[in-house]
C-alpha cells in the first residue's frame, strides 16, 4: 500500500486535467481546479493535492459542483470586487476576478475581493502568492463546514477557518503563511482513526464536550480552535468576514454533499489585497527591504519561515517530479478512463 | 496594600486630565489618552486603565514622547489615510484621522489608516469599537517591543503584537475583540515574579532558548507565541502591515525611552475599516442579523463571546463607578498636585 507512482509536473497536469474533463468540469473549470492541486502536490501539501481530485469527482456526481459554471465578475464599489461562482468550484472565480481585483488594489492601495457561492477545497496559499508575485500584500480566508467548538463550548459550530497571507520580497518566492484555526485539520484525526492510533489531547472533544484521544469519538464532536479562545476569535472574525459581510453562508449554513440531497457545500470566500506603491510611494522599495530584516532575524535563530519547507518540496518537484501513492494513481487513472469511481 | 480607592467615571476622567495636562501634555493629548484609560478603567481592562497614566509621565520624563505633538493627515491614496503623530501618543493621531478614514471607507468599501512615529501604551479595543459604532467593520494591529521568540527560535524578536477586530451589530454593544499574539502579556510574568510565584509552563523560554517557569528567568529570556508556529505566522503579518507596509518601525527596532537615551519607543499602528453598505448594499441590514446567529450559536453553548466579561463590567461602572488601588490613587494625586514621580 506504501508504493509510489513518481509523475512529472507535466504529467500530473495532464492527469489531473483529463480526470476533470472526463468527469464533466469544462475546460476553464478544470484547468483552475489542475492548477491549484498540481501546485500543492508539487510543493508536497499532499492533502490539498491530487488527492482532491476525487473529491471534486464525488461533488459533481453529489451535486454540489456545477462543473460547468462561468462565473460572474461584478464591481460593487472603488474597492470591492465581487465574483459569483455560479455554484461552480472557487478556483476560477478567483482566477476570473484577480485582475480588477489587483487594479481596485493598485488604484485605491487596498482592495478586496468576494468569493460568492463556490464550492471550495483548495488550499489558499496559491491565491495569495499570486497577488504577492504581482507585487501586493494579500490576505484570504474562508469558513469551512462546522466542525470546530468555540472556545468554552462543546459542540461543533465554527469552521475549520483557515486564513492565509503573503507579503511579496525583493528576491524570490514570497514570504507566504495559510493555516486552519483549528489545531488540527479533520483529516489529520481520520488518518489516526484508520490507523486505529489514539489521538493527542488538546485536540478535540467527543460529542459530550468532553476532551478524547478516540479519534472515532473526536469525529463525532467537535475539533479544538488552536490556541484557545484567541484562536477561536480569530476564527469568528474569518466566518464574519467571508461570510455576512460578503452576503454568504456562515460555516455551521453549509453541509458536504453528500448523495442525501441536503447538502448545500457551497459558501464565500474574502480577499484582501493591498499595493505597498500606494502605501509608500517611492519609499515601497526600500520597506519592502527593511522587511528581509525580519525574516532574517528568524532564520538566523534556526528557526523556521512558515514557507520554507514548502518551497524547498516545490524545488525538489521541479527537477524529480511528484510521487503519489500507487493507489490514489490507479484510482485517478480509472477516473480518466470514465470507469465507476470506487 | 490591597485598599481600593472607588471613583465616579467623571472623577477618573478630571483625575486623568488633570494628571496629564500637569505632566505637560496639551490639551488635545490629554483628552485623547484620558478617553482611553478611563473607557479601560470602566470595562476593567485595568493592565490598560489609569495605572498607564504613570508610563505616560515616565515617558515624557525620559524623552520619549512629546506630549505637545499635533499630529498630520495626510491623503495617501483613494482607499489609504496616514497620520503622522510626531512623536506623540497615538490616541490623538488615530483620532485625528478617524472621520478621514471613516470617509475612506464608505466612499471604496474598504479603507487603510497608518499611524506612523506613535508612542503606543493603549489598548486597541476602544479604537477598533468606535469605528464599529459607526457601522464599519474594523481591524487593528500594532507591534510592540520586541519580547517574543519566533515558533522554533530562542530569542526575542517580535513584538507581543496585539490585534483587535470590532463587528457593528444591529442592537447593542459590537462584537470586539483584542489580544496580544503572545501567550500572556509581559505584565502577568512581572505579576508572577513580584508574587515570588511560579510561572506555567510554556508561557516563556529563558536566556538559552529553554522553557522555564521562573519569572525573573522568562523575563531574561523571552515570551512565547499564542497557538505554536499559527501565532507566531499572525505576530509575524502583523509585523509587516504595521511595520515596513506604512513606513514604520519593525518591533525590535524599537526600544522602550527609559532614560539611556537610546529608547526608541515609536512605531506604527495599522487599522483597516470595511463599510459593509458597500460590500452588500441594501441586503446590509439582513446580513448582520445573520452574523447574529453565529454569536447566538456561541452562547447557546454556555461559551462566552470575547467582548461580554468587559461589557458586563461597562454596565457596573456606569452605576458604581471604578476601584482603583489606593496605592496608585495616592501617586496620581500627588502626580496631579506635581509632586516628583517615585
Amino acid at each position: 500500500m506504501n508504493d509510489q507512482t513518481r509523475l512529472s509536473l507535466e504529467e500530473a497536469w495532464t492527469l489531473s486535467v483529463d480526470v476533470l474533463e472526463q468527469n464533466g468540469f469544462s475546460k476553464d473549470q478544470a484547468a483552475a481546479i489542475a492548477r491549484s492541486v498540481v501546485a500543492a502536490q508539487r510543493d508536497e501539501c499532499h492533502s490539498h493535492g491530487l488527492y482532491r481530485l476525487l473529491d471534486c469527482v464525488r461533488t459533481v456526481r453529489y451535486g454540489g459542483v456545477d462543473p460547468r459554471a462561468v462565473p460572474e465578475v461584478a464591481d460593487q464599489a472603488p474597492g470591492v470586487v465581487s465574483v459569483d461562482a455560479r455554484g461552480g468550484c472557487s478556483l476560477l472565480a478567483f482566477e476570473t476576478a484577480r485582475q480588477p481585483l489587483i487594479e481596485k488594489a493598485r488604484a485605491t492601495g487596498v482592495a478586496a475581493l468576494a468569493v460568492n457561492n463556490a464550492f471550495h477545497f483548495s488550499a489558499l496559499w496559491p491565491e495569495v502568492e499570486s497577488l504577492a508575485e504581482q507585487g501586493l500584500v494579500a490576505l484570504a480566508m474562508t469558513p469551512s463546514h462546522a466542525y470546530v467548538a468555540p472556545a468554552g463550548g462543546h459542540s461543533p459550530l465554527l469552521g475549520t477557518n483557515p486564513i492565509a497571507f503573503a507579503w511579496p520580497r525583493p528576491e524570490g518566492v514570497p514570504f507566504v503563511f495559510d493555516f486552519a484555526t483549528s489545531v488540527v485539520a479533520r483529516g489529520e484525526i481520520e488518518l489516526h482513526r484508520r490507523a486505529g492510533e489514539s489521538i493527542p489531547e488538546g485536540w478535540a472533544i467527543d460529542g459530550a464536550g468532553q476532551s478524547t484521544t478516540d479519534p472515532s469519538a473526536a469525529l463525532a464532536g467537535a475539533l479544538l480552535p488552536f490556541g484557545g479562545h484567541k484562536g477561536a476569535a480569530l476564527s469568528i472574525m474569518i466566518e464574519l468576514l467571508a461570510g455576512p459581510l460578503i452576503g454568504d453562508r456562515l460555516g455551521h449554513q453549509t453541509r458536504p454533499a453528500d448523495g442525501s440531497g441536503e447538502g448545500a457545500p457551497q459558501h464565500g470566500e474574502f480577499i484582501l489585497a493591498m499595493d505597498p506603491q500606494a502605501f509608500l510611494g517611492t519609499d515601497a522599495e526600500t520597506r519592502l527591504q527593511q522587511a528581509e530584516a525580519l525574516f532574517e532575524g528568524i532564520t538566523a535563530q534556526g528557526a523556521r519561515l512558515p514557507s520554507q519547507r514548502r518551497h524547498a518540496a516545490r524545488a525538489r518537484s521541479h527537477s524529480e517530479g511528484v510521487a503519489i501513492p500507487a493507489a490514489l494513481y490507479a484510482e485517478l487513472v480509472q477516473l480518466r478512463d470514465g470507469e465507476a469511481q470506487t
